[in-house]
């Protein structure tokens, strides 16, 4: 098998929100797809392993707002290099309250749904979720997981259903600084050894000495 | 609900294939998502009334022929536009047998599954399918669900889970030449009422006649 073949799948860059017994939370994700038209329902993967998916178990109601283009990457750090449990992921970020639901009012359109059916794997959920709810936010392109890999250069957190297939090498360049947090490569036009102390991860937001010469 | 907002949901296009009874057939898709990395698992979503559905449930695998941007855009008129109870689809394009299935060779990857749970809905099954077999063709880029709308210009089938959300008109222009069948909209450098009686859509292959002013 070619791991690289998964590449080619297309896929958009989303915050999956919830409720937390009425603190919202939610996480990064790229797996999510319309199963039918009318009535219009989703589908969506979640690891077992992240706090979302418990949260989404519990409360029967998701969201999902659609990252564009020129939404702060610095949101996909937030939403899925760090757990929920932890710590309050909607405080670092602009969010409304639309049909109930937690949005992230920096992504170009969100829908909320309600789960009406899910089918379990050996590691994530597939929820399926009836939209009660969807709008446009901005004239953003939506962002996709090509854009994210290519232009951002980002990583997919370990429990992505995509994390094996994004990791797999495809070339190898000399001397790079990679975040050891979410796999952000700098690519900057100055050398890395000259940012100040203060440069943190635009992905992460971890300090400088997060990152590894590769 | 504002159903412009599921244009922002970003997807691939697909060829899924099967097997009837030792016959290769199979329908055009964009709703394929990879749901778990280890073991690598897909899930689709494919229409009751696509006879693809009966043969994915019939013969327990499919295969997924992932298009790109250079792929002639035929082929998903071929497999989106027809029923594989009517024609041998497979007839009208180059493919190879790979994994023990029907692959659409002008794509750039593909990958073979084997189904190992499914999902129904009203109106379509999700089926999720363990990768067996994957592997890249060429070099093109993956061509997206958006790339196909705005440059090829192409539209759903009426059974695709995307199907209302993309032909909600979102602005309307004079006179313009639509393909009956298939949606696609005439946009070439000469009059319509110019081009020979030869002439067939690009999409579907319908001849001259099949085309509407609006």
């Amino acid at each position: 098998m070619n791991n690289n073949a998964f590449r080619n799948l297309s896929y958009g860059v989303y915050i999956i929100s919830t409720w937390d017994n009425g603190r919202a939370t939610g996480c990064t994700a790229n797996s999510a797809m319309q199963i039918t038209s009318d009535p219009a329902t989703i589908a969506i993967s979640i690891n077992h392993n992240n706090y979302t998916n418990k949260c989404i178990e519990e409360s029967g109601n998701f969201a999902i707002s659609i990252l564009g283009e020129n939404s702060d990457p610095s949101i996909i750090g937030t939403f899925g290099f760090q757990s929920g449990k932890d710590i309050n992921k909607f405080d670092s970020v602009n969010y409304e309250i639309k049909g109930n639901m937690p949005i992230v009012m920096e992504g170009c359109a969100y829908l909320t749904c309600k789960v009406i059916n899910k089918m379990e794997t050996d590691t994530h959920t597939v929820f399926l979720g009836k939209v009660l709810d969807a709008d446009i936010l901005s004239e953003d392109s939506p962002m996709t997981y090509s854009y994210y890999h290519k232009v951002i250069k980002g990583k997919s957190p370990k429990n992505a259903p995509t994390y094996i297939a994004e990791n797999t090498p495809v070339e190898k360049k000399s001397e790079k600084y990679v975040c050891s947090v979410c796999g952000y490569v700098y690519e900057g036009d100055n050398p890395f050894e000259e940012l100040p102390d203060e440069y943190t991860c635009p992905i992460c937001k971890q300090p400088k000495k997060a990152f590894k010469k590769q």
